[in-house]
């Protein structure tokens, strides 16, 4: 039930009717996840997205960043950390193709997660088209918004380092 | 002809097969520019895409550079150009939900496009929904693709923004 709840609140599923929720509640398994165990690291290949069921999972980045002449340290960048209730999935890139992890995500309690791989993704639009429009509708609406909050990210990044260089 | 060739040279419509392309020909319209005509402009809302048949155009973003104390300019910085044999289409996010444009583009010589508007697509994906996947999912690619660049340039960005801050 909270799985199919899960499943209902997430952004990519939420045009879809009861039937067809069920239909991508076949193709999940369920997975647990110990606190503080990471489950994507970033830079490896995936083809598995996940849905937040139950716990709370914390999202990282590395960033070079200079500290001192010539002291260029790799740091680690916590972006921000997600309850179930933010409904948030992770690695959804994976369902389209090969997917280079582009963040970390640990276990910041211990989790359930629902995981879809991407060979049963593509097996259920093949065999559901309509259902399969209404998820990669959903899927391109969200990479644009994405895309537009980067856009704005390197606007406000090419401003902030003009006026340093100007200095 | 050169139409039809422009579609199936499109990244997003390259999985398609030789009928499904005629039904993607059926729902665009020929659109002929001037040179130095402003196809769009940036930030102006739209629901068209746009495939180039003949011609050449411009993109270009507005950004705000620091000249001096106080002197700030909006100035245009031209990215990038393309001819048909890039086979680039503008506009295509316009296809999933109203598009504020994130960039300019003019003709640099006389042009002719194929333009494909949001509802005549929405209603050939409804209608032939294996269609629709294969679209919805080569539009996911470009989508993923592109944001992964963004994704790089914010890093550079905030890397190069860090040694310039600790000079």
């Amino acid at each position: 039930m909270k799985a199919l709840e899960a499943i209902r609140k997430c952004f990519i599923f939420s045009s879809l009717e009861e039937d067809q929720l069920s239909e991508v509640l076949n193709i999940t398994k369920e997975k647990r996840f110990k606190k503080d165990k990471i489950i994507m690291q970033e830079g490896e290949k995936g083809d598995t997205m996940y849905l937040v069921v139950e716990g709370e999972v914390g999202v990282s980045k590395s960033l070079t960043m200079k500290f001192g002449d010539n002291d260029f340290r790799q740091t680690e960048k916590v972006l921000t950390s997600f309850k179930p209730e933010d409904h948030v999935v992770f690695g959804e890139m994976a369902l389209i193709g090969q997917d280079n992890r582009s963040a970390s995500i640990i276990a910041r309690t211990d989790c359930l997660f629902l995981e879809i791989n991407r060979s049963d993704f593509i097996k259920l639009i093949e065999a559901k088209p309509s259902l399969g429009v209404m998820i990669l509708m959903r899927l391109s609406e969200l990479l644009i918004n994405r895309l537009k909050q980067s856009s704005q990210d390197i606007i406000r990044l090419t401003t902030a380092l003009s006026i340093a260089l100007s200095k």
